[in-house]
């Protein structure tokens, strides 16, 4: 069983993930562990993986719909073969001297985005983009009926660079018996501003940009896409609802909509100006067992791995960022999105 | 000039460089700039960096002190080329709508550690890497006298993949205006845990570690050597004086002795377990205008450069480690860095 533990200063929880332990020698750079190879998230090696707890099968016209765990599906979430938490027993805190641990209970699933190897996220067509976050609103709201869960971390790692270690398109969902230091951050500060203007910073902050337009990238009915003030990395760009909500699993179907082409559009973007770069996603939304918060608003980060420099940044907390959010606003608002998935249509 | 930036939201300082702009085109990867090539850090190629602000050049008995700026030093501190805050000019707080920035001010030096190519900071004497620490105390003592400082990060990349651009043995300063959010963070989880116990938290660290040895992978007379209880990263470890002091520029010259060999003992063990990794070194000191702290212990966190999942890691600061810290002090513990030196010093 994995644990959890707990820095004593900073107070800041890690999973130590004993078992899938690494010696010394297992950590020669590993590539993609399929590059060409078996792919154990393709149509066909569904035994491969560990039984779904989610699949999207469209079912033919009043044909009985495919089995489980067999060939048929457009989308279908597994749980993590090699897990960080288990999903078995009690979360049995305790002390170990001065410090503070406890078994690492919580869910860790992988959302296999669709059945072609061969695409990238922003290769799909939109509906197919739709399905990838009605899947996470699924698992949201199954989890979140486990009392034990505090929060669902929703991310992305695409390419190699940004810690993919299967090419074939997929996201990762970890379900926590602890909410998260910087989420915890996010929220407190968030909560801050809202005690001090009695408005949602978030709320702010996206009728500034529209007015300014300088750090916007595009906008739709429901969603607007930012370059940030004040960045961490080059071209990290956030995807924001207009209309206040604090949790992502309380969005409607219209709204996913318009969020599938918003991430479509800004991936689309990011692919030429930055020749299709590695990139990690991060679903920021409230704690599970929160209610509807009026100080916080879900959104998605989106950062590109362009730099090496991280090393010293998480080491420190402190970022330096050399291209400026405004620049990048700009080279990924100008970016013609329609030409590019003009050719993707009719290559 | 630079500017700061404060994210509204979570309150963290960001600068953003606008010096040193990069177009998209311009983060295609880049390599060591000097591999094999030109190298502005050796020894000749004086003029090719911005005038040096401290050297050490052993004076040969009676003949008088070699020039500044010329060859005959075996350690060199200078301006970056490429600073990342401007040296000159006030803060000028101000406000851009609802967002906060500031003047980047600040320091941004080199610290060459010596003057061969062909040596890391492991295979220097003993008596080279102490004097490296010696140009660590003597800059800050330097720039503390500016009382636009708040505080000074020391940190070391090395190796193309911990985000070091140049081959040439070096570390790297900067002071900056503010208190980075995660020193803030360190100083405060600290002072809780005084206020509660009346006892420094490090202090109660070292005494436990010293105690169990599960986790210890070298001591001497005045410093220990642990992996910490909730490691973010594999085989991070932090060697930490065993005597409290709050301010690494307070340590005395038997200290810094004690300290080179720790390092260099680290160093080596970690070239033999991990073959030779990319690596950051940051040293956590307390702000520079306080006073000594009762809650605060410097130390120095050394972070091999292993796994690339580091990208959804700084992108939510939550931690997944597959090493427990027990596992990585054993293998660093075990590893026979007498055996190593000796075929150093005797190849």
């Amino acid at each position: 069983m994995p644990e959890l533990r707990k820095d004593p200063i900073i107070g800041r929880w890690v999973i130590i993930s004993t078992d899938r332990a690494k010696r010394p020698t297992d950590f020669v750079r590993e590539g993609f562990q399929n590059k060409g190879g078996f792919c154990p998230f393709c149509t066909g090696n569904e035994s491969k993986t560990p039984p779904e707890v989610l699949a999207y099968r469209p079912s033919a016209n009043g044909n009985p719909a495919p089995k489980r765990d067999t060939a048929g599906w457009t989308l279908r979430v597994v749980p993590n073969k090699f897990p960080a938490l288990g999903i078995e027993g009690s979360m049995n805190r305790q002390a170990e001297g001065m410090f503070d641990k406890m078994n690492g209970v919580g869910a860790h699933e992988v959302i296999i985005e669709t059945a072609d190897h061969g695409l990238s996220l922003e290769h799909l067509p939109e509906r197919k983009i739709e399905e990838v976050f009605w899947a996470f609103r699924d698992r949201i709201l199954d989890l979140k009926q486990d009392r034990r869960f505090k929060y669902i971390l929703i991310f992305k790692n695409h390419g190699e660079a940004a810690g993919a270690s299967l090419e074939h398109s997929h996201s990762q969902l970890i379900a926590l018996p602890i909410v998260p230091k910087q989420v915890v951050e996010e929220l407190e500060g968030a909560k801050q501003y809202y005690i001090y203007k009695e408005r949602c910073v978030f709320c702010d902050i996206i009728r500034q940009e529209i007015d300014a337009g300088v750090r916007v990238v595009s906008e739709n009915q429901d969603f607007v896409t930012i370059a940030p003030y004040a960045p961490r990395f080059p071209f990290e760009t956030w995807i924001l609802p207009k209309r206040h909500e604090s949790a992502f699993e309380n969005s409607s179907s219209a709204m996913f909509e318009n969020l599938a082409k918003a991430l479509k559009s800004l991936l689309t973007k990011a692919d030429l100006v930055l020749d299709t770069p590695s990139y990690n996603l991060v679903l920021h939304t409230s704690p599970l067992q929160d209610p509807s918060l009026e100080h916080y608003h879900w959104h998605i980060e989106f950062m590109p791995k362009l730099t090496k420099t991280a090393g010293f940044e998480w080491g420190t907390g402190f970022y330096i960022n050399p291209t400026p959010p405004e620049e990048a606003a700009k080279y990924l608002r100008e970016a013609n999105v329609e030409l590019a998935q003009a050719v993707e249509a009719h290559p």
